[in-house]
């Protein structure tokens, strides 16, 4: 017989299980320890401890992208909650949500104001963090009242689920031990998604059902936050039932299987190989799925798409050509139109014989010699990797290079260009590798990141070896911020960094030898030889150890998708100045 | 002839050179990189990079600590202020406050709310940040209008001056370029303290110096917001002339010269040493400087000064036995009655003949050989400080620890037992070493680190090398969190951290080596023996070159007075319960 009440800790915790989630990512501080021995009352439940709370933050949102379910951070109130703060700011602006729970002082002590540790003056209130965070989360839950605890951490628990946004649960020490009833825990929370106005969905759904009959032109632009708000399986199943040319983004990239005979590359506006934004704007029905229209996820704004042409599908809103449904989220509409064109293929006359053969990119640079230059780099990045691969890029050079490779099957990419914290892939790459362990993920974790955000976020790389993980790590070593160079300041020395580091020993000094039972190996290129010889060399791509691989490229080039965005920029500038002098 | 304007950019950094500070720490990012351009257009002003923004907020609190002047951390928007946001709010808690300027987006683009990368939904409002610091700074300028920028930067410098705490300017880029009135530079800015109120001040003087008369048994507790508003030097000149017994906490440890006959301990409350307690308890007037009554600042808080027996010098308000005197800042006042002592030495017949011998701590552990215990390793390492040296203990059991230990004369003293944010100290050291730099202070830069914290922020330990500073760097191996072991579940998982890394190779993999120039060593010691062998090694001690000791320790000894603390702490909850359940 189960008992009839359970600890708050212990409630929370299986909630969390109850939806999938098997590791707790996190950093222990002396108000969440108590909350922390709960975990190891719910079994199937496992710990991660991180280095450091933003690195923490950076993996629960890297676990969150390569799985459904939410990532779940733990930090302590004050010094934990706010050093997580830009972490779990990414995660909003990118809608890779997650639990973040922080233990907090108990009740009594919160209400005597005590000027406790952690606290700050004037009047030692714990919970003015709890304001600070306000623009990056959905929703919140404080745990102060017995009566209320159990409906709060379900309605927050259900809100992250449904917003894909961050949503935190802050629980007093004193908390974690109040008893609540057991037998809610026997009905799962529903996390289903539904549009509650189903008269409107209807109507969306026939409404494009015949736009797609129409069309003579069609074309599917996905999206990364289709991809974030679980729609990857269902985007890839319309594009391979209507066989209608497909697009990524550079933040989506890979939502379209690569190998596909109606993949068209990647549509960044007029940051695009050559014909892919005739053939994104010359189509006279877009599908459009999870739109985030940041500047270089649009070719800083030169995307052209005419309202005319456009069917959006998103997670806050759809529109049909000018007609806009409010609330209604992509996901059903979406499956309700695969399950229509797939049940009745006749009905709607799919697939269509496409016109145009597939478009395929450039080839930028055959080099087999010689110095290892970005126009080169990227796509031969791009046929080391393998089907199955997790794929992370870090801001800066690799992430504006990647687009130029294309990816085989399968390939879950992950990176960050709209928030664009550097150092992020570090950290998110312990969560997807935590994720990967708990999807039994077939592929390897390749991690691309420059030297200058390796050092804002290394110490996670020790987290790998500490738990065994198999990443496989190519350091960018371009003597700098490269895409700030880019920028502005070339020459100028706030640009540089450490050059003293030798990326060789780092997985010496995090742990990674063979005393210690780790198998592992560090290489360097510097040259298109020494690089070809490491990526043609079985075990190396094997991804049965972990390995480094540390590319050297000149520290003034950069790829030509960041000097055009750049470019682009300057005279919109240009342009908006003299417009504001001569008014 | 001067021009009659100057940028923005140069204005601003112009008047922090005035203030006396010679470095700019922080990290660039795009919407920065012009701002940081003036830094090479003011005589005498370098730029420090850091590896993150956290690190850098740690450093600057740092630099704040040993030089009177502020500092100044440069971030950009949203990802770099988020990243410090930590390392600010522990500034914020301790007084150890910084002029963080913040680079924005154009102000067009602010108004067009373009999805810029950093920016987040709903509304794109680059400027939703800004409200997220409200509760860790002093004041903010929000260079937006031309009219106003010069007089809101001087305020904002001033302000920050005065209160000892964070202040924010925010930059959009096209402001940098903003031309001010040059003029206004030739009058510096009016930083000096003073209390409007003078009545108020001349008889809180004259009430001062009248119990100091009548006393039978005075003295000194000289806490952690003297040091932070400025007043070391008077707090040792009032020591050094009246030779009261004199006393320090475990935040302003140092503050008193403890080479002086009338040095007495560190009050902590019930954990103190003996007679200690009763020495501050048993005095008819505490002149108490400063005081920060958190915590582990006053043995949990058991410290217990009657009212009655008190003088209270703060920087917000001073109080002579019960009557309050409000917006009196204790600078001025202590001047005076410093000078007045000075003086008129006859008048108030000092220095007045000490009844009592300075009280001797008691000798913990004097082992020769084995393990290296917490009993030992605080007071031994004490005898290694020098006069002169800059020492930093990080949270945990090094803070807990090093009240043991005796310094020498003139040593300072950075711990931040308030705040408590571990890895604090491993970029609050680059602080130190940059201001020991300008000051060109004699003594050796010590780091006392325990291996869970420096995970954390490891990797500023590259910037001391980057920048050929030479710490001696001292890390407690003692395979986890100690500190939080003794407070909860010692034997938990989510105590541990990785024990693979290998600190020896610490140094090399960032750079410090024969072949790079740098001279550094490292070494290890798991015995008193190896320890002491070490520690009188005259080359270790020399501080001519960075050298890293390790020192391993027993995972489940802690020093006694975090075991006291804890003991006091549980049975003050223990008593509330009961309290609360009889009631």
């Amino acid at each position: 017989m189960s008992p009839s009440t359970v600890p708050l800790g212990q409630y929370l915790f299986r909630r969390i299980k109850e939806l999938g989630t098997e590791h707790i990512l996190g950093v222990p501080g002396d108000f969440n320890l108590t909350l922390l021995d709960e975990i190891y009352n719910v079994p199937g439940l496992k710990w991660i401890g991180c280095c450091n709370e933003l690195n923490g933050a950076y993996a629960a949102d890297g676990y969150t992208r390569i799985k459904t379910s939410p990532a779940v951070l733990v930090t302590t109130y004050a010094v934990g909650e706010l050093s997580a703060m830009n972490g779990v700011g990414g995660a909003y602006a990118e809608h890779a949500g997650m639990i973040h729970l922080v233990g907090m002082p108990a009740r009594p002590l919160q209400k005597a104001r005590a000027m406790l540790h952690h606290t700050m003056e004037p009047n030692m209130d714990p919970a003015i963090y709890i304001q600070m965070a306000a623009p990056i989360r959905k929703t919140y839950a404080y745990l102060m009242d017995d009566k209320t605890m159990a409906d709060e951490i379900d309605r927050v628990i259900v809100a992250c689920v449904h917003s894909r946004l961050p949503v935190y649960i802050y629980v007093p020490t004193d908390v974690v031990s109040v008893q609540l009833g057991a037998k809610r825990l026997e009905t799962p929370l529903d996390t289903a998604v539904r549009n509650s106005d189903t008269a409107s969905e209807d109507r969306l759904v026939s409404l494009i059902l015949s736009e797609i009959e129409k069309a003579s032109n069609p074309s599917i632009l996905a999206d990364v936050l289709a991809l974030r708000h679980g729609g990857q399986d269902l985007t890839r199943k319309l594009a391979e039932l209507t066989k209608f040319p497909s697009y990524s983004t550079p933040l989506s990239k890979g939502i379209i299987d690569e190998g596909a005979p109606y993949f068209n590359g990647v549509y960044n506006g007029k940051v695009s190989f050559p014909g892919v934004a005739e053939g994104v704007e010359g189509s006279d029905l877009v599908l459009n799925l999870g739109p985030l229209l940041s500047d270089s996820n649009t070719g800083g704004f030169t995307r052209e798409i005419k309202d005319d042409n456009l069917v959006r599908l998103g997670h806050d809103y759809c529109q049909v050509k000018g007609e806009r449904f409010d609330d209604i989220h992509f996901l059903p509409v979406l499956k309700r139109i695969v399950s229509e064109l797939e049940s009745q293929p006749q009905k709607y006359k799919l697939p269509r014989p496409q016109s145009k053969a597939r478009l395929e990119p450039p080839v930028l640079n055959n080099a087999t010699s010689g110095e290892i230059k970005q126009s080169y780099v990227w796509q031969r990045l791009g046929r080391f990797f393998k089907e199955n691969d997790i794929v992370l890029t870090e801001s800066g050079t690799a992430q504006f290079g990647t687009p130029d490779a294309t990816f085989p099957s399968n390939v879950k990419y992950i990176t960050q260009i709209f928030w664009s914290s550097i150092g992020y892939t570090v950290g998110s790459c312990l969560g997807a590798l935590v994720a990967a362990k708990e999807l039994q993920h077939p592929g390897r974790v390749v991690l691309v990141v420059g030297e200058g955000s390796l050092q804002m976020t290394v110490q996670e790389i020790g987290t790998y070896i500490r738990y065994g993980f198999k990443p496989i790590i190519f350091v960018i070593n371009n003597k700098g911020y490269s895409i700030e160079r880019a920028i502005h300041g070339p020459n100028q020395e706030y640009n540089d960094v450490s050059m003293m580091w030798d990326y060789q020993k780092m997985l010496e000094f995090f742990g990674a030898t063979e005393e210690k039972g780790i198998k592992a190996r560090s290489q360097a290129a510097k040259t298109v030889e020494e690089l070809e010889t490491i990526l043609k060399d079985e075990e190396f791509g094997s991804g049965k150890s972990i390995q480094l691989c540390e590319i050297h490229m000149d520290k003034f080039d950069y790829p030509w998708r960041l000097t055009k965005q750049i470019e682009i920029t300057r005279e919109r500038m240009r342009k908006a100045a003299e417009a504001a002098a001569s008014s």
